[in-house]
């Protein structure tokens, strides 16, 4: 599966999430070696976040420099939102992202260079994972989906993820529902997401059912024990909602595979019908819809996989023109 | 903007359309050479269509051939569906064209290699043209949207048109309206094009009108107009619907570009209207939305561009593996 490699120098990977934080060292060809989860603690910024992270990827690091010989030679961090150099776009839920520099901090933080130093949208870091070593390989196009706190899509084409004019490829929670809808990224909102994501299902499951604040697992947990009409009702609904969007990807891109990861995949064969459902009735030639490879950990091992890539691609005097193969397009 | 070409050599193209055929011959540099345009007679069938179209194509060739002192390298065709090897999908309006093995009928009609001779869907042919040599140059990635009798988009990723794991990609004809939608493509029907469409809008203003059999045109023209409040009602809501869907495939795939054609861009101002509002409503990076350039003839400069690459790509002894440059996959 994946090449073994004789070099005894190592990546490190750091997966940004709303509630945890991932650090990672892994070799060249891909396999894991040292890892730590933190608590993210967004509400108490993301400065203490960050630094928390590179503390512990600099132990990480030495840990693995001891273990191996090797050194460091390229970091990836998965984030949520659109990393840019400056600043982080579409990311209203982590306070203090916004304004982030995060490829610098790795640099300084990690004493690496900035080509060594890559950034990804966490959900397109993971569909580089399933497309190089997960339930995406050989798909193509593969479209990965996450369906979790909020919605989310990567498409891979010729093993690379799309990432669009503006790195926003896939960012499928601002899709409209219908002609009904008055709000959208222009004023701040992104309807289906706030409609049909895990946190939306959770609110709207704690109004409806009455049991005080419930999470999309609650929600999902009461639906599927079929003990609970009403949960049933409501999950039924907003996954054929989520349902019909993605028949609709499918329509538009024709991909060999959709791969869906994400915290609702707890409740896997709800969610699985349901997208089948409607891929089967629109789509020409209906793609197979499976679950995702990596549940705990995609965006980490993507954020490996764009790590090995920079390395890879780094240009030396010798060979000034490498070609950047796979890994998401910046 | 083309490259010259020094070779006197020349390509040839067929775009069968529903009601007209145009046939030409463009140097290996895409300029125009010669071209004839027929009927397509389509009650008439399949069959006598393909043969007027050699006979032309052959004709056309030798006028071509005398002019320029080349010889015909390459052949390409666009038409409806899905074209492959022995038949043709999603082509149902076609009689007959379903069972056509157009690729051998065109070799066999031009004394041509199969390596030489290429078929494409209209629209991702038209895509290719818009992105070689129209709106979409440098648009990465880019859309083409075919708004006329029926629904299509073509999706071009770093010069090349996505095709699909199937051909379909791009179909959106098939795209559903919403969770009321109960038929789809797994029972022959065409959800967003039956409602969408420029046919399904002629039929749906006749009903509503009650002046007889109109057309799309005649529908847009009474809209444009303004003294037709129900014209007007009835274009607004159809725009709508279409352009939500739009919407939601640039939310998708954050394009730079969309560029539109097909006939019911005669009425341009109140299609590129409908389309730009919703795409600045709902997409995090709203893309540019404009008139394709190839109003008459975008399919059949694609089919000239991809009887182009075919020529170029034609393995010879000393160069067995050339990369395949731009064009639609296969």
């Amino acid at each position: 599966m994946k090449v073994p490699s004789a070099s005894p120098d190592f990546v490190l990977a750091i997966d940004f999430g709303g509630t945890k934080l991932d650090v990672a060292t892994a070799t060249l060809g891909g396999d894991a070696l040292r890892s730590q989860r933190l608590d993210t603690d967004a509400a108490g910024g993301a400065e203490q976040a960050v630094e928390r992270a590179l503390a512990a990827a600099r132990a990480l690091r030495d840990a693995t420099a001891s273990d191996t010989g090797g050194r460091l030679v390229a970091a990836g961090a998965a984030s949520p939102g659109i990393v840019l150099d400056d600043r982080i776009l579409l990311a209203p839920n982590v306070p203090g992202w916004q304004d982030l520099p995060l490829a610098t901090r790795i640099q300084d933080g990690l004493d690496l260079d900035p080509r060594q130093v890559v950034t990804e949208t966490d959900v397109k870091a993971a569909t580089l994972a399933e497309a190089r070593w997960g339930a995406l390989r050989d798909a193509d196009p593969g479209v990965f989906l996450n369906v979790g706190t909020g919605l989310g899509a990567g498409i891979v084409v010729g093993g690379r993820v799309l990432a669009g004019a503006n790195g926003a490829a896939g960012e499928i929670g601002y899709a409209l529902r219908g002609v009904g809808d008055e709000h959208g990224a222009s004023d701040g909102h992104a309807p289906l997401e706030e409609h049909a994501g895990g946190r939306a299902l959770g609110e709207r499951g704690s109004a409806l059912l009455g049991a005080g604040a419930l999470t999309a697992a609650d929600v999902l947990e009461r639906a599927r024990g079929g003990g609970d009409p009403d949960a049933a009702a409501l999950v039924a609904d907003t996954l054929d909602e989520l349902a019909v969007h993605v028949a609709n990807l499918a329509v538009l891109l024709d991909p060999a595979r959709i791969a869906v990861g994400g915290g609702m995949m707890n409740s896997a064969a709800l969610v699985l019908g349901a997208l089948r459902r409607r891929v089967a009735q629109a789509a020409p030639f209906p793609p197979e819809v499976v679950a995702a490879r990596f549940v705990n950990d995609a965006a980490l091992r993507g954020a490996i996989a764009r790590a090995i890539d920079a390395h890879t691609t780094v240009p030396t005097t010798t060979a000034p023109t490498l070609i950047h193969r796979g890994g998401a397009a910046r």
